[in-house]
C-alpha cells in the first residue's frame, strides 16, 4: 500500500477510535482491522458515487457486522457521501459530518450505535442484530438480478450491480446466514460478494471456543466460489479476490480474509476485549504512534485525504454515475412504458391501475378459506404490479400464494425474470431476503404458515424498524388448522406481531375483508404488513345487509347495528370469529337484545383513527362488549373495556377436526350468546 | 430383509397409510418410506426396553420430522410400548393401543398430528416445527455425555447411551439445524446420529427447486462423520452404517439415506403429493398388494408381527435394562451421594440444600445491575444444586451467566464435566439445545441479549408446549441498552414472551427480587421462565421499610403503601421502573397523596392468586392507577383498568447513553407524578 493509501486507511481507524473513546462506548477493533477492505472497496472496487448514494446503478454494500459501525461513518464521511432526503434527492449537505462523528451514538445523532436504514444516507440497510445483513444481501442480489432480466436490454444494461456484505464470525454462526447461503448458491448468485472477517475472536473469547467449523469447504458444499486473502492489509491480494469475483458468473463468491481485530494497538491487537469497548487512551495513543498519526491529536483528517478520496472515488463515481444517467434518460424514451415502470420503482410508487383488477366477492353462506381469497386476489394485484414478486417457505401450495397468470415465472439459476421464489424450508432467511427485495423497490411477499412468523421474527422486526413495505402471507390461523395440533396452532402470534411497532396485522373475515386488507397493505409506503389467513371456510358476507368491506381501511367499524344503531352490546371480532358474531346477533337481535357486531380486521389502524371515529365504532356509554377472537386476550382489554368479556383461547391448542376444536373450546354461537347476556347483566370476564 | 422382518416392516406401513385415510388427515409417504429405519432402529439397534421407556440408561430416538408421526406410533404400538403415568411409571396400559392409532389426530387421542412429549409415553420430545428436533438431540448427546462423565465410573458404565435423530430435506433447510450441527462436530458429540431421509421431495416439488447444496460436503465441513446408504430397504447397508457409527468415537455421524416417499403406491410413489394427505383408496389397495397384504382389509397386525417385535427389541431391550438395574442399584449403594444426585436427577426434583446459599443483599441506594445481582444469584445456587449447567451465545462476560466458583469448569470437547457451556453465536441452536439438556433432566439455563430471545423463540415455545423448566437469562432490557440503539433494544419482548402461554416472565426490581424470581423458577416442575435483566444499575430497596421480596412467588405485591393502608392511588411497575415509583412514592406522599406501589415481577405469577390475593394487592375501588414499565402498553389494560394511565414506550427506542434516553422518553420522576395526578383526577390515557 502506498503512503497516501495507508494515510486514508488509517485516518479510517484513527477516527474510530476516537469516535468510540469520545462516545465510551462501542466497537473499535473490527473497524480498525478492516479499514484497508472498506477502504478498497468504495474507492476502487465498487459502483459507488458520494454526490447520490441513491444512484439506482450503484453496487450495494452491508455492513452485517453492524457493530462495527464506526467503520462505515468514517467512509461515508470520507467519501464526502451527500445526504439524501427522504425522497432520495441530495440536500447538497453532507451525511456525515466530523461533527456527526464526535457525536458518535449520542441522542440525534447521524452516527447512532448501528447503522439505521433511513436516518443516514449511505446505509442501505439496518443492521446489528447477527446475521441478518448477510441474510438480506441474498434479497438485494436477487432483486438486482431480477430488475436485469426485466429491464435492461442490449444497449442499456442499467442493472448490472454487485452486493458487497461485510460478516464476521457472528454472522457465519447464525441459522439464517446459513440459509441464506445455501439458496444464494442454488441460485448462483454471481452479483453477490461476502466477505468473512477471520479474525479468530468473538465475545467470550477465541472462536476456537465454539467455532471449530471448515468455512471454506462448508461454502464450497453450498456452491459457492470460496477465496482467501491471508492478511488484510494485503490491498494487492484483495485486489486479485474482488477481481475473480467479479470474472465469475456461475456462483456466488465468499472472500475469507484473516485480520488482527483491533490493529496497531499495542496490548489489545487480536485480543477480544477490543471487540465491544473503547480501547483507553493508552492503548489508542499506542496506535496513532504505530500508525505514524501525533498521539495527542483526535478526530484528525488531513485535507490530502479527503483529496485521495475524490481523487478516486469521487472521480470514478461521479463518471460512472453520468454515464448510467445518460443510459436511464435513453432507456426511458426509448421504452417508455418499462421506462415508466422503472421510475415508479425508484419513486416507490404503485402503477395507476394497480388495484383495477381486484374484484368483488359475491355473498355466499359457503364462502371460502381466506387463503383462497388471498390466492386470488394477490393474483390480480401482481398482474397490474409487474414488481410484485414473492414466494413461500415451501409451502406455496398450502399457503395458495403462488403467481398463477402467464407469464408470472419461476424465479431460478437461469430464469431470473420470473416472480415465483422458491425459498425453501427457511423462513428465517425468507424474511431477511424480502427485507433486501423490498430496499432493493420491490414490492415482495412472503409466505408461510402463520404459526412460523417465530422462525423469521428478527427480520420482521428489522421491516419494521427499516420501514419497509414487505408483506407477509400467514395461512392456517388458530386451530382452524385442526388436526395438525399444538406445535401447529398459532394462538399467541397475533399478540405478538401486534407487539411489534410498526407493524399492521391484518385478520380480515371474508373475502371481500381479504381484498380490502392487501389493498391497505399495497397502499403502505413504510409500514410492513401481515395478512393472516384461514386454513378453513368462511361466508362471504352479504355486504347490501351488512357494512362495506371498505372498513378495513379504518381498521374497525360496524358490520352489523342494532335497528335503531342505539346497541346495549358490542361483539367486536376479527377474521374468522366475525362470521360467529353475525350468528349471534341474529339470534341476540331475535331475542329483543340490541346489538352490534364491530368487525375489526386491524387494530393498528382503528388506534390510528380519530377519537370520533373510534367512539362512533365503540361508544364509550356502550360498556357491554365481547371481544372475540381465536387467540389469547392480550391486549384485548383496551377495546372491550372493563366490564367487557372476551371469548377466545388461554392455552396451547388441540389435536383434532377444526369443527371440533371449534366445540370444544367453546367457539359456539350458544356460548358466545350466554357470555353476551352474562355481559349485558353486568359481569364481564 | 427376511420374510418376518419385511411382514413387520409392510405393517408399519399399512398402519401408516390406514390411520392418515381414516384421519382424512396426515402425513403418510414418510412413514411409509422409512418404515424400514425404525425397524431396524427399534428391533436391532437402539437400547429401548418397551416395558419402561422412561428407563434412563435407554438410547434416545427423535423424530424431527414430526409430521410423520404415524411412524413412531406405529413403532410403539408394535413394539408393545408400555405406557408410564406423569412420575415416569409404568402403569401397565400401553402407550398406543390399535384403537389410539385408529383414532389418529382425534379429540383426546394419544395419536396427535404430532408427536407430543408428556401425551404419550415413548415420545422422547414433541416435534414438528423443522429444525427443532435434530437441533434438540444435540443437548440430549451433551446431557448424555455430561451424565456419563459426571457418574459413570470404571464399574459403573450408567451413561453411555446414544441418540439418534430422523430428519429429512425441511430439518436440513432450516438454519437451526445449521447451528446445531456446527456446534455437535466442534464438540465431537460421537454419541449423536442424524439419520437423513433424501427422498428428494419437498412440498412445493422436488426439492432441486432450492435445494442444491451438498449435504455430505456441508457436515464433513462440520467435523461429522458422513456415511451413506443407497436404499432404505437395504436393512443390511443400514446396519453397517449404524455399527460404523457405535465405533465412532470422535464424532457424530450423519447417515444419508435415500428412499423413496410412499414406497409401495403404485402412483403416488416418488411423488409430493404423497407428503401431506391421505392417499386415497385406490393408491392404499395397490401399495397393500405390493406388500402382499389383503387390499380390503385395514388396521391389520398378524400376532407373529408383534412376536417378531418380542422376539428381538423385547427380549434384548428386557436384559438390557435389568442389567443397567442392577448396575444402578449397586451404584447407588456404593456412591451414595453421587447416586442421591442421580436419583433426584430421575425424579426431577432439586437437593435439599437448593436454596441455602443464597444470600440477601443489603439496602444500596447505588445498588447494582440485575444482570450483575443475576450473576451472584446464578452462582449461589448452581453450586448447590451440581446438575444445573448451561451458558450463553457469546454474551457470557455481558450477561454474566458464567459459572465462576471452583470446579465448574467448561464444557468442550474432550471436557465432558464442565457446567459452563459455550454455544458460539447461534441463539436459535442454543434454545433448543437447552430444551435437550432439561429433557435429560438436567437443570439447564441460557443466556443473551433480552432482543435475541426473537431468534429463540420458536424453542422457547416448544418449551412451554413440552412444559419444561427451562432457565432464559436475558440481559440488556429496554431502552436501559443505551448507545448500542433500537436494534438492540427489546421494547415489544416482555408482551411477546407474556404472549406465550405457560412461560414465566420475570423482570426483578432489585437484587432481592432477583433472587426471589431465580428460587421461583427452579421451583417450577413444568414451567419454563425467562428473567428479564438490566444493563444498568437497580437500587437495592431497604426491605425493613418497603414490602418483603418474598412477594415475587405472588407475582406481585405491595411494596409501599399510604400511611393507613388506603390508597387512593395505584402506581405498578416491574424491574427498573420500580424504583422510579418508590421515588414518586415519597414526594407524591409529601405532597399529601394517598398512593400505593405495587411491584408487578411477573404477571403470570400474578393472575394465578386467589381473587382475593389480587383484590388485596389491587382493590377493584381504587381506580386511579398509573402502570410503569419500559415497554409497550399491550396486555398493562388488565392491570391499571379503564380508568389509569400508562407509562412506556410506543415505539423503538433510540441511540443514547440510557440516562439522557429516560429523559427523551419521559421516564423521570417529574413526568410520572404529573400523570399520577391527571389519573388521580380522573384522566386515564
Amino acid at each position: 500500500m502506498n503512503s497516501a493509501e495507508k494515510k486514508a486507511i488509517d485516518t479510517i481507524r484513527t477516527l474510530s477510535m476516537d469516535a468510540v473513546q469520545q462516545a465510551n462506548s462501542g466497537h473499535p477493533g473490527t473497524a480498525m482491522a478492516l479499514a484497508p477492505l472498506a477502504y478498497l472497496l468504495f474507492n476502487e472496487t465498487m459502483k459507488y458515487d458520494p454526490a447520490d448514494p441513491n444512484w439506482p446503478g450503484r453496487d450495494r454494500f452491508i455492513l452485517s457486522i453492524g457493530h462495527a459501525s464506526m467503520l462505515l461513518y468514517s467512509i461515508l464521511h470520507l467519501t464526502g457521501t451527500g445526504e439524501c432526503d427522504h425522497d432520495g434527492k441530495p440536500t447538497g449537505r453532507p451525511a456525515v459530518s466530523l461533527d456527526d462523528i464526535k457525536n458518535f451514538r449520542q441522542l440525534g445523532s447521524k452516527c447512532a450505535g448501528h447503522p439505521e436504514y433511513g436516518h443516514v444516507s449511505g446505509v442501505e440497510m439496518t443492521t446489528g442484530p447477527l446475521g441478518q445483513g448477510v441474510a438480506t444481501s441474498v434479497g438485494f442480489a436477487i432483486g438486482s438480478k431480477w430488475l436485469a432480466a426485466r429491464y435492461n436490454s442490449p444497449n442499456f444494461p442499467l442493472f448490472n450491480g454487485n452486493v458487497y456484505a461485510l460478516c464476521g464470525d457472528g454472522c457465519m454462526m447464525e441459522g439464517v446466514t446459513a440459509e441464506a447461503a445455501s439458496l444464494a448458491g442454488h441460485l448462483k448468485l454471481s452479483n453477490l460478494c461476502w466477505i468473512y472477517d477471520d479474525n479468530g475472536i468473538t465475545i467470550e473469547g477465541d472462536t476456537s471456543l465454539a467455532f471449530g467449523e471448515d468455512v471454506e469447504t462448508r461454502f464450497n458444499a453450498y456452491g459457492w466460489n470460496v477465496l482467501k486473502v491471508a492478511d488484510v492489509n494485503d490491498l494487492n491480494a484483495l485486489r486479485r479476490a474482488f477481481d475473480t469475483f467479479r470474472e465469475t458468473t456461475d456462483k456466488p463468491t465468499l472472500i475469507i480474509v484473516k485480520s488482527k481485530i483491533a490493529y496497531g494497538a499495542p496490548k489489545l491487537q487480536g485480543s477480544h476485549e477490543a471487540h465491544g469497548a473503547p480501547l483507553g487512551e493508552a492503548e489508542i495513543q499506542g496506535a496513532k504512534k504505530f500508525y505514524g498519526f501525533d498521539p495527542e491529536k483526535k478526530f484528525v483528517v488531513d485535507s490530502d485525504v479527503y483529496e485521495t478520496f475524490v481523487d478516486k472515488v469521487g472521480k470514478r463515481g461521479a463518471a460512472e454515475r453520468k454515464m448510467w444517467k445518460e443510459q436511464y434518460d435513453s432507456y426511458v424514451e426509448t421504452h417508455p412504458e418499462l421506462g415508466d415502470e422503472l421510475r415508479r420503482i425508484i419513486e416507490g410508487r404503485l402503477p395507476d391501475n394497480w388495484d383495477s383488477a381486484v374484484e368483488t366477492f359475491n355473498a355466499d353462506p359457503k364462502g371460502m378459506a381466506s387463503r383462497i381469497s388471498s390466492g386470488k386476489v394477490l393474483n390480480q394485484l401482481a398482474k397490474n404490479i409487474p414488481w410484485m414478486l414473492g414466494g413461500s417457505a415451501d409451502l406455496a401450495p398450502s399457503n395458495k400464494s403462488d403467481l398463477t397468470f402467464l407469464g408470472a415465472g419461476e424465479f431460478g439459476a437461469t430464469t431470473h425474470a420470473g416472480r415465483n421464489l422458491h425459498f425453501g424450508i427457511r423462513e428465517h432467511a425468507m424474511g431477511a431476503i424480502t427485507n433486501g427485495l423490498v430496499l432493493m423497490g420491490l414490492r415482495a411477499y412472503c409466505a408461510t404458515f402463520f404459526v412460523f412468523a417465530d422462525y423469521m421474527r428478527p427480520s420482521m422486526r428489522l421491516a419494521a424498524l427499516m420501514k419497509l413495505p414487505a408483506l407477509y402471507i400467514f395461512t392456517h390461523d388458530s386451530i382452524g388448522v385442526g388436526e395438525d395440533g399444538p406445535t401447529h396452532q398459532p394462538i399467541e402470534h397475533l399478540a405478538s406481531l401486534r407487539a411489534i411497532p410498526n407493524l399492521n396485522v391484518f385478520r380480515p373475515a371474508d373475502a371481500n375483508e381479504v381484498a380490502e386488507s392487501y389493498k391497505e397493505a399495497m397502499r403502505q409506503t413504510a409500514t410492513p404488513s401481515c395478512l393472516v389467513l384461514t386454513r378453513q371456510n368462511l361466508p362471504t358476507f352479504d355486504r347490501t345487509k351488512f357494512g362495506s368491506a371498505g372498513g378495513v381501511r379504518q381498521g374497525a367499524y360496524i358490520l352489523a347495528d342494532a335497528v335503531d344503531g342505539k346497541p346495549d352490546l358490542i361483539l367486536i371480532a376479527t377474521g374468522s370469529e366475525v362470521a360467529l358474531c353475525v350468528e349471534a346477533h341474529e339470534k341476540l337481535t331475535a331475542e329483543g337484545v340490541k346489538v352490534r357486531v364491530v368487525s375489526m380486521p386491524c387494530q393498528e389502524l382503528f388506534d390510528r383513527q380519530t377519537r370520533e371515529y373510534r367512539e362512533s365504532v365503540l361508544p364509550a356509554s356502550v360498556r357491554a362488549r365481547v371481544g372475540v377472537e381465536l387467540g389469547i386476550e392480550q391486549g384485548w382489554r383496551k377495546y372491550i373495556g372493563c366490564g367487557g368479556a372476551f371469548l377466545g383461547l388461554s392455552d396451547f391448542g388441540a389435536s383434532a377436526p377444526a369443527g371440533v376444536l371449534m366445540k370444544h373450546f367453546g367457539l359456539t354461537c350458544e356460548n358466545l350468546c350466554a357470555i353476551a347476556k352474562k355481559t349485558l347483566g353486568g359481569s364481564g370476564n
